[in-house]
């Protein structure tokens, strides 16, 4: 069984390696982190734990068509962080035998043997201002037992100490795909001028990777959805 | 000798399959196309013409490195029309030799022996709205003669007839990645709330795929520089 948040799409990918890709979003509850940050706290905070819905394989898939119809070819896993579920491999499964692909975003604290299944597994370590310690010992166990040519990598920035991050994740992977996006540290319901103060962000974040010549393979990043739709829950 | 119009950079690739890459830009003067809605009409309306530069391959090289130092090793070659410039394969191979990924965007109207050397070709056929009449079947003859791992498609979208043609092209080629990009109507030098009015045409282009069962393996896209620096040339 998988514990499930929310079921939504047919949307764009907002982030990292398959940014823009029509897509519907499965967002598993429960995560192992903290980060000062998050997104969607309501995943592990407690708040919304009477929306967590124990679900099959077939349940997913079946509200997958019932809010998608037959408007989407893309699924991605998300959370919390996804890779705490062992089941989740059923569910990818059953996804590629319905002619759909798989991505998945974890922040690399857990291996799972689907993860080699997923068409695009974005991993995240998180830098120090999610206040989290992300053990580097562990995320290099785990991608030693990756597909590389099915992984890439991805780190916000918030601040230099994160950029500093980045940095050191990119240089001891340099092979994998590697994106720098931009932090959103405006996470209010109602926010002003949003797009604006993100694009501005993500401005100073282009401006410092330019200027960088030990940062050239890389992609910089905004969120689309939040450029577009804000904090809005469910798109 | 190749007709150079302008070389800046490092700045991110706003567009299509390497959207967020940092990359340099080297615009090539001339097209074979007079598309309405052209964003680099300075490229072919002879209003720049006194800034075109003939040079080799080892000149844009060294202005390439002037300008990004040792900041950069993708370049992207756009126009104008880069594939009518024969000699751009010397440029591609010396490219290559200094480390260099090669990105390329052209509309599909002429083949050149040099483009399966590309890394990243953009193929972007010209939608009803450009008034331009893009001969579908040279079209083909060219993708027919193009390794299909290195190339993707991209089509501008302003308008219904538009998104009709999209269809029509991403139907003939479903093996292929491909890019829907919503358009930019606002050349003007100055615009007013020129990121709001794109994001709003963005949003209703993602509307119209996200409802359309017929276009699921898609990406759905915006310029990320329009959103950030509006029409400013060189970035």
């Amino acid at each position: 069984m998988i514990p499930v948040m929310e079921i939504f799409g047919p949307t764009i990918q907002g982030e990292g390696i398959v940014i823009g890709r029509k897509t519907m979003f499965v967002r598993t509850a429960g995560c192992d982190f903290r980060c000062s940050w998050c997104d969607s706290k309501f995943t592990w905070d407690g708040t919304m734990k009477d929306e967590i819905r124990m679900m099959t394989a077939e349940e997913i898939y079946g509200e997958l068509r019932a809010a998608g119809g037959q408007s989407f070819n893309h699924v991605t896993l998300s959370g919390g962080n996804p890779a705490l579920i062992k089941d989740l491999g059923q569910l990818i499964d059953l996804l590629h035998l319905e002619g759909c692909q798989v991505a998945l975003e974890t922040q690399g604290s857990k291996y799972q043997d689907w993860m080699n299944r997923i068409d695009q597994l974005t991993i995240s370590p998180k830098p120090p201002s999610s206040t989290m310690n992300q053990d580097l010992d562990k995320l290099d166990d785990i991608i030693s037992q990756l597909d590389t040519d099915k992984i890439n990598l991805k780190v916000v920035v918030f601040e230099e100490t994160d950029y500093q991050f980045a940095k050191k994740i990119h240089h001891c992977y340099p092979q994998l795909p590697f994106y720098i996006q931009v932090g959103n540290p405006y996470l209010d319901d109602s926010v002003d001028n949003h797009t604006e103060k993100l694009l501005h962000r993500y401005e100073a974040l282009i401006d410092r990777v330019m200027a960088d010549d030990e940062m050239n393979n890389v992609y910089v990043t905004p969120q689309l959805h939040t450029l577009l739709w804000s904090n809005q829950k469910g798109v």
